[in-house]
């Protein structure tokens, strides 16, 4: 293998596939990336055996071959090199050397033979999507999955592809947050799969790159999502999505329209007067607005009042503070509106002026 | 005490005097930062009982008192508050009540009585220095010292001073810094102090804060830096700074102008394959320049060509590649002069243009 690569493609194509490597997997080639010419081309492939990142940067190519190198190694070695241009070349299958000017070095690779295989998936196309749309709807709900695995459906996201649209959940099943976002053009058949935490993560990463349109793809137990010249494969959670649609009310007793960020600095001040758990009071009045409460024996007590327009009835529930900021925190609008039914009766967040997106919060029953 | 302040003042009164604060100390007053009214203005204080600091913010004086208030708890407060104004009121000695629009609010505290008395130095200053200078010639030295404290005197950082300058110095035994700054004024006597490494570090925040002046004073076992209007009260290292001034070599047999930016890169790059140890090679030849080596079993190898102005003999040695970067990196400078002997003997660091500075740095024995 003989390429001659600029230092800026090979570190964008560094950057892609770097993340999902290990850096002290005792299997020591899964802490290495592949490197390969491919039609004129350079292709960098990475994998953890669960996700796999293929990339492709341009390069001229003077030999065909592959090798791997270890990810973090040449990461570092690539972005702290201050040349422009720099020359790959395999030797003895084992080791890559670099050429730049003045940089002479010899990287301890393994040969491409033990790299593991990353599936690819021929067919064609399933739904595409735009990738800033995606990536908006993935950053308003993939924070409410079940942080820990021992059930593994629900410590992943849900996605439901629906004729032209695609229905994003996740929840831990005391909260849920459900986006829908328009495909590209309609889907042949309903199709529901569960993701990986871990993938849709590195999705939100590779998205974050730039604009465009992501093609995704499955297999029985794979997905592929391709966005610009980046490929990732991922392997599905097997499992049964839980029925969520059945616990979202479907009237509530109270709407109070409220502006986003005084409700977060209510919810604020209220947090740091609950040390030792996350229970706040959230008290709703018609005529007045809502009422933040928290209090401890050993930190004193914070009352906030906001002015919020309230229809309905007088309501109140205790919530757990941190429900609430993760979904203020990432729901980019000025004003929100929460709805309750009681204080035992999930509660809805949902963003003024919008009809593609529901936040469901339990209460604390005390 | 009731005192009514704007959140701006309350903020920078809160962060010049919250560093030093533990959260977790089991006498919990040492968590708590003192108010106290003082003559129409707000002191703030705080302690660790080696370090306080007092500041002074301006607010408007109702009732004269003081209080003590946890300190996380009350800077996260503050912080998160979004109006202007807040009043603070004493309640049984033991609560401040904080009210703003809209907040209202209770932290337990702690009566004054309890708080550590914090020295002061009601003396003339001994000397006076510009702020800026003195930040400048910390972030040159204050890094070289040993980082542990089996020696509590190489643990800190000295100072000397004499006539009308600062002789700043940190060394670990391996290394050493050493940086002189002008005082404002001549001052009466020669002194030398070593001060904690932890006052020093909080020193250079409190400096960053702004421009001015900084008087220094000091009684027996202890400094006070006033700036602005904050003071630090620390006590000083007992114990004899080792009389490093014999190490600095008075000639050289090498000298290299090197560009500063180009032998981070050099270093940095050789560092990657020295993973298990810090050992870099670094080779000087007249008509040539530098030329820094490394390799290993495991990783491969580097080197990396640096044009360099040199004079005098060819020469080597090897070195802690962190030893020269700590200096590489907080040398604002273009261009640094590297001075050697021979493999065993100390080299100097020193920028270019400028005699106030010298970094010494043992090579390797292998």
């Amino acid at each position: 293998m003989k390429i001659i690569c600029t230092k800026e493609n090979l570190k964008k194509g560094l950057f892609m596939v770097s993340r999902v490597v290990g850096n002290n997997n005792p299997l020591q080639v899964l802490n290495n990336i592949l490197l390969k010419t491919d039609q004129g081309r350079v292709k960098l492939s990475s994998t953890n055996l669960e996700i796999g990142v293929n990339t492709w940067v341009g390069g001229k190519v003077d030999k065909e071959g592959a090798l791997t190198v270890p990810a973090r190694l040449m990461n570092e070695y690539i972005n702290n090199l201050p040349s422009e241009k720099v020359t790959l070349e395999s030797l003895d299958n084992s080791t890559l050397v670099l050429e730049s000017e003045n940089y002479h070095t010899n990287i301890k690779g393994l040969p491409h033979e033990d790299f593991p295989l990353i599936p690819s998936i021929a067919e064609e196309a399933f739904a595409k999507i735009d990738g800033t749309e995606l990536k908006n709807a993935l950053s308003e709900t993939v924070w409410a999955s079940a942080q820990n695995e021992t059930q593994p459906e629900i410590s992943g996201v849900f996605m439901a592809f629906e004729k032209d649209s695609l229905r994003i959940a996740a929840t831990d099943r005391y909260r849920l947050a459900e986006r829908t976002v328009k495909l590209l053009g309609p889907v042949e058949q309903e199709k529901e799969v569960i993701l990986p935490a871990r993938t849709i993560a590195e999705l939100y990463k590779i998205l974050g790159a730039g604009k465009g349109e992501v093609e995704i793809y499955f297999s029985e137990s794979q997905a592929l999502f391709k966005f610009d010249e980046t490929e990732l494969i991922s392997r599905l959670i097997d499992g049964q999505y839980p029925d969520y649609r059945q616990i979202i009310p479907k009237s509530f007793k109270t709407e109070v329209e409220v502006p986003r960020e005084e409700l977060m600095h209510a919810l604020k001040a209220a947090s740091l007067f609950v040390p030792d758990s996350n229970n706040i009071t959230l008290e709703v009045k018609p005529g007045a607005g809502i009422t933040v409460t928290a209090s401890s024996m050993a930190a004193g007590e914070n009352t906030t009042q906001i002015k919020a327009k309230v229809t309905g009835e007088e309501n109140g529930a205790v919530f757990n503070f941190r429900y609430l900021l993760d979904c203020l925190n990432n729901l980019a609008v000025t004003t929100v509106r929460l709805k309750m039914i009681n204080d035992a009766s999930p509660a809805a967040v949902v963003p003024e002026g919008r009809d593609n997106y529901t936040y469901i919060v339990m209460p604390i029953k005390l």
